[in-house]
């Protein structure tokens, strides 16, 4: 069996992988302990899935920079079938939520196990991830996945639960100026996601082709060279970059929200000055939950396909992820 | 008659200023317009405040480096009796909201004059200020005085605003863990604020003096030195160093709040990623309502005059300023 692996320095197919069995899993239980100096629970029951497809994005990118000091199997968007787990599960498609939390903390307890500090991640932090022909994850973080829904649909669905997290911590109203910066996966996404509370979302980036892509899907777009010094109710940054963050800055009107959709791991150099005297909210945004984004993908209020570039065989991962750093490149998918 | 003038480069006592009479109100409005491009309402009505005593803050020893590039008499925490005004003022005492707006746009309609894109700031932009025998207030921002009031309380009213502005932004509950960062003026009078709500308010800083002052007022105090990393569900950031705002950073539970209430004028050097991963809420926090604060004085809910250190006769002014700028240095007065 095989699966991509990361150790620190170099990332290989390496083909003598073992998918985890019962015992593995016992191994990747005692990872997690060893990550976090806590155990999961006791009664936590994991599921062995067979990996359909998985997504590469920029997060998996940043861990073969050195992001997290991750090593293992990296890969945390993904769609199967159940192998190994209960049996109302057995055979069935599913996504699965990717922060495995301890069950019995304060935020696990309030629903947010996605904040747990002894949480394991998949692909991230202490747990393997879905670049792999099986992954095991917690019964608890799966989700059953529509028939009406395509694989190449529903491995969209950790992603697309990002950018509706926004919602959840972020009071949108119709008729409200939203600004997303950033033209890229997760700008289309948020962009997208944002339309369906009625704002007048308009979105900019650098990239006349990956614009159009967005615009498909209805929703305003603006090249960054039309950019024209304009205050937003709400801005999201979703470049990454430092002079998005600056240009966010710049675009948040007095008493306005700034979301920040991206882990950039570098150091900013901003002046926070403008932020206290204008009193902007600023509030950082990860990941979020599955049951509204796999509702959008199953009434198609959002398109994801056509943000697919690729899809490599797993024995090609190298060259995907490759391909995935390459500028411009969309969403590059693995099929073990 | 008197004023500290403060021409870009030097601060000077200019004994030839005039006070604000009707001309010289024409002539402020005057330079309203030339500072923002924008008249004041021809309907506004302006009153003339002989000053009986104005405090220095920090961010007038700011403006002094450049801050703002103003030109003119500075200062913006006053109390004084009206001059020259309506029938109903004439002789009353009072204070005054420092921020004028022009009292048509979306943000003077919404009650939100301190965020008028054309305002004027009293001794900050395009208006003078209070270090100055009189000083002149649209009638609109002026609040009376009740008169088991001192002047040497009432003083307080600007500074203690911007602490009970907090209370306006955020939400704080009994019993939730506070963290105030900052033993100086600031953060003794938002750590007094915060305590009212009932939330375990901590106040940390590197001031042995300062903390007694701020344990005086019933607030529980820690030594910076005696720091141990601990997670708040709300951070106040009043200590306007870049080492504060990391340790603010550091001290924020996931999905807790950072409130900013110092301007930093300096660009930052932190990375922003902690922020994101832990879906941390960052608010600027800046100038309040004066009733809520003129309440507390009232009801000696707050403690302010044991924060004095000194107070100077007006043609001691630039004395006065340079031990204001003296480390350790608690409120500094000035009397006309």
């Amino acid at each position: 069996m095989q699966a991509l692996y990361w150790d620190g320095h170099e990332l290989s197919l390496n083909s003598s992988y073992l998918a985890p069995d019962p015992s593995k899993i016992e191994n990747r239980e005692s990872r997690i302990v060893r990550a976090s100096g806590r155990s999961v629970p006791a009664d936590s029951q994991t599921a062995l899935i067979k990996v359909h497809l998985a997504g590469i994005c920029s997060t998996d990118l940043q861990i073969f920079k050195g992001y997290m000091g991750f090593h293992g199997v990296p890969g945390h968007e993904f769609v199967g079938s159940v192998s190994e787990g209960p049996e109302r599960l057995r055979g069935k498609r599913v996504v699965g939520e990717i922060n495995f939390g301890c069950g019995r903390c304060e935020n696990c307890a309030r629903g947010l196990s996605r904040h747990c500090p002894s949480r394991a991640v998949m692909g991230i932090l202490g747990a393997d991830g879905a670049f792999a022909e099986y992954v095991s994850v917690p019964v608890a973080n799966l989700h059953l996945v529509a028939q009406n829904l395509s694989d190449e649909e529903a491995v969209f669905t950790e992603p697309l639960a990002a950018a509706f997290e926004i919602l959840e911590q972020v009071q949108i109203d119709p008729g409200d100026d939203v600004l997303v910066l950033g033209d890229g996966k997760l700008g289309n996404l948020c962009a997208q996601v944002l339309k369906l509370t009625g704002a007048n979302v308009v979105a900019v980036g650098k990239h006349q082709d990956k614009l159009k892509l967005i615009k498909q899907s209805g929703v305003r777009t603006m090249l960054l060279n039309d950019w024209k010094p304009k205050l937003y109710d709400v801005v999201v940054e979703a470049t990454g970059s430092e002079s998005g963050l600056k240009l966010a800055l710049s675009a948040v009107r007095p008493r306005g929200m700034l979301v920040l959709k991206s882990t950039i791991a570098a150091e900013h150099h901003v002046s926070l000055a403008p932020l206290v005297i204008n009193e902007v909210t600023v509030i950082g945004s990860r990941c979020g939950l599955f049951a509204p984004a796999l509702d959008a993908l199953e009434e198609r209020s959002v398109s994801v396909t056509p943000l697919i570039e690729k899809v490599y065989p797993l024995p090609e991962g190298l060259e995907a992820v490759a391909h995935a750093a390459s500028p411009g490149s969309r969403k590059i998918l693995l099929r073990p």
